[in-house]
């Protein structure tokens, strides 16, 4: 049975740390994190994703209580053990239908055929992405169509949260810090049912304290691995 | 604000009457399907729809209290008044990504920049469409891909309400009677979070009957227009 609605966990979170299962994190530095106030932990990555490197990641963080999220570069493979939920994004803007339904429906062939594997489906979560930075490997990967007006991007989270009804919107500028503007646009035009993620460049306090006056959530990534002093500023 | 999920009027249905806009029908014969046992009536078509067929079919319903659904060919040019639901279709298994966001998309950025028709969002729910029957003129205009295994439609089916969590699985034959195990497998595989429409080649009690016994709600259309005596008999 799909979890109820009611009370999503992440409804009470403002900051979410990204691991990248491809980058080498020292145990200090993994301590720090979990530590530092951030909400939740995401485990994902989009290249050099293997069973062994997500593995070894998860297995680092079992004796933390922190929220564990497994967010899967596709849908294939997930491992539900050991974390809380399993956030499964749709990309929008994708320029093909693969990365709106397509990964999504061999993932739920393919865990059927397995007697071992059914899907959790009371941790899944459907993240509706909406790709804005066209230079990073996700906007590559899936072929997303990033010159959008913002009245395209508005409709594209109207659309998810309104339509679809679907729980996250996701804005994400993946190694580039956005337009603080249009996050603000698409903040007033929902409705306040989805929750509004914003990821991108987020390197500073003062950069988070902007995306956050209009995001519900920001997600931090790359800053982990270049500077753990800035990545600290993050979570306000 | 997106209605609550709690309760939805078509959970309590069991047949609902397609009228297609682009067809003629007598006042006694819209009488006899209102007096039927209907559950609702819906307002559809795929071709030849014009905003004058449309609202002259919704205005002859005027003075009926039953419930009228609005299922727009395209989401365009939708009229809210005077209809209690606008159910707007995503085909999950078309071609190309325009019946699965690409229109969805135009909508709500043409309603948006018209000042005086906002979507009525409260009366819109989407229905998660997988078109069965190639010869139909759904299948050719959606290019959808109906040459599916039953594990296919089945994940399809899944993804509609296990990951995205859509109220509406529909099974359209349109035009044709479908395969009753494919639509038992289906039934089987969902956990009635989603209401399972059938929709294809209804013009007996019998093939009523044997939908009915796995889909939640059958919808019946074309045999309205070819045989009275006939539609009365699929309202069991």
């Amino acid at each position: 049975m799909p979890e109820k609605r009611t009370l999503p966990l992440w409804k009470t979170w403002s900051h979410i740390t990204k691991l990248d299962p491809d980058k080498r994190i020292s145990e200090a530095d993994l301590k720090a994190v979990v530590e530092s106030g951030t909400d939740a932990v995401m485990i994902s990555g989009t290249q050099n994703i293997t069973d062994e490197n997500v593995a070894q990641l998860i297995s680092s963080l079992t004796n933390y209580k922190i929220p564990k999220i497994l967010e899967p570069a596709t849908p294939e493979a997930v491992q539900y053990e050991a974390v809380d939920f399993v956030f499964v994004p749709l990309v929008l803007n994708a320029g093909d239908l693969e990365w709106v339904v397509g990964k999504h429906l061999e993932w739920i062939k393919n865990e059927k055929s397995k007697n071992h594997a059914a899907i959790k489906w009371e941790k899944v979560v459907p993240e509706a992405y909406i790709v804005l930075n066209p230079e990073s490997a996700v906007a590559r990967v899936t072929k997303s169509k990033t010159e959008l007006t913002p009245e395209e991007v508005v409709a594209y989270a109207e659309y998810a949260e309104k339509y679809l009804r679907l729980p996250i919107v996701y804005l994400e500028y993946s190694g580039a810090y956005g337009d603080p503007n249009l996050v603000r646009r698409v903040s007033e035009a929902l409705c306040g049912e989805a929750s509004l993620f914003y990821g991108g460049g987020i390197d500073s306090k003062e950069r988070a304290g902007e995306m956050k006056k209009y995001a519900d959530v920001v997600v931090v990534g790359n800053v982990v691995y270049s500077g753990m002093e800035m990545f600290l500023a993050t979570v306000l």
